[in-house]
């Protein structure tokens, strides 16, 4: 608890000190008027009439070829969930200063007032001619899936949901590496997912584009499946895709003979006695923030060969930031209009072969190995 | 013709070497794990739950306290008109260098691809949370007036049509000097201002507020009055407020005799032979951009005493830039929420005060002197 208190002070003075963590700068030095009659009137008004006559000339005449908006509505943020847009703008900073430091890409927080998702699609549609991309985050299940779809359909500048797709995407590189550890096909695993919001969604489905085929997701009333009759459309998609034996019941009744736990719900759930009932040589991926579904030790001391979580002060950090900073500088560099399956698949294949020689301490490279941005923006084309 | 094709080349080879003219850069060093958890997960958790119990902590705790949204539909752009959004993009990335280097406010241009009225108002009170004040541009009238009237009274935030108010201060504030130096009391001016859009409403108004009494508005049809029947909601409001001798015919009929003509249209309408009719010492604010409404030279060999323009190569630049940066200074330094018209003018006089013995070439500071955001943020409180 003091480590926690610690934190907790040391962030918020950090906060106030510099009034939060992103500032503007010009590129170019404002020295007098031969400047400002250059960047400013008269001299922008050729620009401006040069773009007028093109459109597509802003992004090499302008900040949108290397801006990218952050953008969220405050219903899901971190495990905090519905806290609104005032209180997620920290986070969202954070995210603009990832990628300004990682992908020396110019990215803008904006957070919203409202949780209308057709009111949040006009906005951001409204918007987007200032950008070169929009990263949507902390946007709460199942909007986020409407907001997403319709935005990837109605813009011409890439849109990802990044605790969708970012997730999933790290996701993959560590299942595939963590099967070289464990001397399996990742193909074969039959993979438990404990939760059923964005990510949980987002990394199920991923996954079996990857070519898995035994995935069971668990929400919080138990196995996702047809028995039930409370799913909603999004779940109903879940229960077709997953599920192949139609298991019913809770996690418990889920991870017998699993090989794979991926934890992406809120709460401490996972227990010892879950994972010794898992197949030969089990692989726990309990990524709930700040609090993992099983701590590291206790996870290992009932079995698990590789554990990872979401965070740093543990091996294998499974963290979005390996992702997002080279997906959106790949497609800004190349010109990319849409994010699609196969440059996710192929980003979390380029994020696996970072690590040479995966072991249970290392499947994932260290967000701040500089050869990630740059190896997953190769692959963005 | 030569010198303008330079400056076009110049600023489009500028504008192409920089990609634009702004970015972002974090205030903190993003050096390792310990920077990351403290500006990320998991210390930024705790500073926006710190948000969530108040939501006004926002403001000392991220960028939204020293932010400005820069914001135009593109519809009345510079000279060049309704050019869409992407074409203002340079211009409002140019804005924000100013707000900048001027006076170290994090500005954000935003442009949007409506010009609903009704839609833009919900989208700027939608992205309101982010910033700390809103600063309207290049929208046309009359819709600006509807746009910042309801905007005013909704938002908790300062809004400002800097086309509208910022031209109105500083007109004001060259207009007290101008007044010095041919030895008139300005209050007992005849003004006569040309162009009945956003800028010449409001410095109609403004000066009317400010206590001048004789006030003549002409647009493309003539003199504004009540013996005209084509005259919109807003420029009947404008027929109330001036033309006090009810005047009929064209802007040749409504300069004689005048103390001061205010251009504020886009075309070359004062002629030598109108400057010749005036009261003695003629004052031409010839503020069109970037063709004056007459070229100095000519209004002083026409007998004009002092002349202004808008631009940066002929004494007396009448330019936003010396009024909105300091504005928003004041504002975001001292909360304050409204741009009364108390501070406008306060603001004014500030500017004014700035130039110790007015002369011709001399009524206005220059953009670059340093005491000019000093002054004007002080006088907002």
């Amino acid at each position: 608890m003091k480590k926690k208190e610690n934190l907790r002070k040391k962030a918020i003075l950090l906060h106030k000190k510099y009034q939060g963590k992103l500032k503007t700068i010009s590129k170019i030095a404002l020295k007098g008027l031969k400047e400002l009659s250059l960047i400013y009137t008269p001299g922008v008004g050729e620009v401006s009439s040069l773009i007028a006559k093109n459109k597509k000339k802003a992004k090499e005449l302008t900040f949108k070829g290397n801006s990218v908006a952050v953008i969220s509505d405050g219903s899901a943020v971190l495990g905090l969930g519905n806290i609104g847009p005032e209180a997620a703008l920290p986070v969202m900073e954070g995210k603009c200063v990832i990628f300004k430091e990682f992908a020396d890409i110019d990215a803008i927080p904006l957070v919203l007032s409202t949780q209308n998702s057709e009111e949040i699609i006009k906005i951001i549609k409204a918007i987007a001619p200032t950008f070169g991309g929009i990263n949507l985050e902390d946007i709460s299940a199942p909007r986020c899936f409407e907001i997403e779809n319709r935005l990837k359909k109605e813009l011409d500048i890439p849109v990802m949901h990044d605790d969708q797709h970012g997730t999933a995407i790290v996701v993959l590189a560590s299942l595939i590496n963590a099967a070289k550890v464990v001397k399996k096909n990742f193909i074969k695993f039959k993979i438990v997912i404990n939760g059923a919001g964005a990510a949980g969604s987002a990394v199920a489905k991923f996954l079996i584009k990857a070519g898995v085929k035994d995935i069971i997701v668990v929400d919080s009333k138990g196995i996702i499946s047809f028995n039930r009759k409370d799913l909603s459309k999004y779940k109903k998609e879940l229960a077709h895709l997953t599920n192949p034996n139609k298991f019913s019941g809770g996690l418990k009744d889920a991870i017998k003979e699993a090989d794979v736990f991926i934890g992406l719900s809120k709460k401490n759930i996972l227990f010892q006695k879950d994972i010794k009932t898992m197949a030969k040589s089990p692989i726990i991926f309990a990524l709930a923030n700040p609090n993992p579904e099983i701590m590291p030790d206790l996870a290992i001391k009932a079995g698990a060969v590789v554990v990872a979580t979401g965070r740093s002060d543990f091996p294998n950090q499974i963290n979005n930031a390996l992702v997002f900073p080279g997906i959106f500088k790949g497609a800004l560099n190349n010109g990319i209009s849409c994010i699609t399956d196969k440059i996710k698949l192929q980003s979390a294949y380029a994020l696996a072969r970072l690590v040479k020689k995966p072991n249970p301490k290392k499947i994932i490279p260290s967000i701040f190995d500089k050869r990630v941005v740059k190896a997953i923006a190769k692959v963005v084309k």
